[in-house]
């Protein structure tokens, strides 16, 4: 039950933030429903082929594809009314990306046992149909962004793992995933959170080697 | 035997377009040969996989990437005849998608007897081989561009699935989803038709508000 | 044996080469471990999926994943003390190339006995992680650069593939393919050969027919 609200969350937002790239985009209904579908079901169809699931879920219980189309549908109409529709976007990303890492590890540990599936699961689930979306509205990945990404949802599944490694209840152990990656995104969307960055070697900068002989 | 003349018409017209792209490129022979497969196959391997087929049709029988291969090698040698290469790969794509989404239809609904899936499918193989060309190609997607595209192939598909519903018989529903498909995509290229795209809100653009409180 | 030597050397150079591609982004520790994840795994994944292998290879065997972590990991302290990270790059890609050519020629024949299927695996194994790295860094992908790429690749599988035909021993065919392959895409990088490029029909260039008026 848990992970089936869990489930149609993170479709919904997931879907949600592709209608939005799609009004960005200023594409038609149809296109508010690609983007809503692909966005929605792409990092689960993803999971689900790779952990060997099939068919995948959503052509299992086509529900799914029914939140996507009514998602995008609403969004086609409303989204003119939202006051800035890319800092929505990229707040329902981050509650997708919280309800969808611990979803992608709950079902690898399922299906598999390992703790390191599972958590691999969560991040590849909670990233995919973000990816998909950035690369088909052809935007810049959300992944080449500085601020904190792939790792809150790295940490929802671990979080969610070690809960259930550690005998906790399943809604425990969910709520706790879910609270450390949304928190985790989250301030790094408002206070701009970043891991350190790669820097390459100072005195590479072809201009500061010049410089130095010059001296 | 009806499908199978679908599937290869599809196969062909959709390796066509990959090569004339490919010869956009100005490519090597390769080339030509990697994105007519990519093009041709892309749309059923990811129907077959997402359905659960194993191992996927062109896997299961190669003559399918023998066509790919002959068409990539024809085009390689004759594509400088044809006076617009631009105009002829979207006329193809056309065939292709009116093809596949019957196909695509036939193939969903054999495997799960869902219509809803049907639809999905018809669209998902009719319109993902030109995405991962457009994608590799480093060309801007096709379904990014103002006309008609994906509800073509939703449309054809549905007059197929519509036609199995009321027990017409596979050759009249077939006739019925691909002349709706490649009437409405025909229609789109060379009358122009679009549905209605997102606009956003009358005043968002900052322009428009400047102006407006200059009066 | 043989092929496990080949299957993790494939993994730790493709891995290593996402990893680079990381560095030139000056993405975080995390990214580093998504690219060499994606390109080291991605060539295996799609062969595994489109084989009908399921679960794919590293979800069966998670040190597959503990290899890229570990590349990733390695390069995101080292990489700056490479003096070209380009060139690094693109020779352990060549490296990778070899290695997985052959090793998706040996699985694709071993689960379909198609020596056709057996060469496009090859090829596709030792691409698509490449490909992918190239699509999600949002850099112009390896395909249409003009020196021998995928034909290298093609080759390494022919290689190995005739060899087992022939009825060699597996080291024997292995090492075949591993250095057609490796020779072909090596010699392409020092020596920049190219296979001969489609050129539109002399005069098509708008102004060479303007200048032909004239005279």
């Amino acid at each position: 039950m848990l992970l089936t609200v869990l489930d149609y969350a993170g479709i919904a937002v997931f879907a949600a933030t592709g209608a939005l790239a799609a009004s960005r985009k200023q594409l038609d209904l149809i296109g508010f429903l690609f983007f809503a579908a692909v966005t929605g079901l792409g990092g689960g169809t993803l999971r689900d082929l790779v952990l060997g699931l099939s068919p995948v879920f959503w052509v299992a219980d086509p529900t799914h594809i029914i939140v996507c189309v009514l998602i995008g549908l609403f969004l086609f109409f409303t989204a003119h009314r939202v006051e800035s529709r890319y800092r929505l976007l990229i707040w329902l990303d981050a509650v997708g990306l919280a309800a969808y890492s611990v979803l992608g590890a709950a079902k690898g540990l399922a299906a598999t046992g390992s703790p390191t599936i599972a958590i691999i699961m969560g991040a590849l689930t909670a990233t995919f149909g973000g990816i998909m979306r950035d690369l088909i509205a052809h935007e810049p990945s959300v992944l080449l962004r500085p601020e904190i990404y792939i790792t809150a949802a790295l940490a929802g599944a671990c979080g969610f793992t070690a809960g259930q490694a550690l005998g906790m209840p399943a809604y425990a152990s969910s709520a706790c995933g879910v609270v450390i990656a949304f928190a985790l995104r989250g301030g790094a969307i408002h206070y701009g959170w970043t891991l350190p960055r790669y820097k390459p070697r100072p005195g590479r900068n072809p201009e500061d080697s010049l410089k130095k002989r010059e001296r």
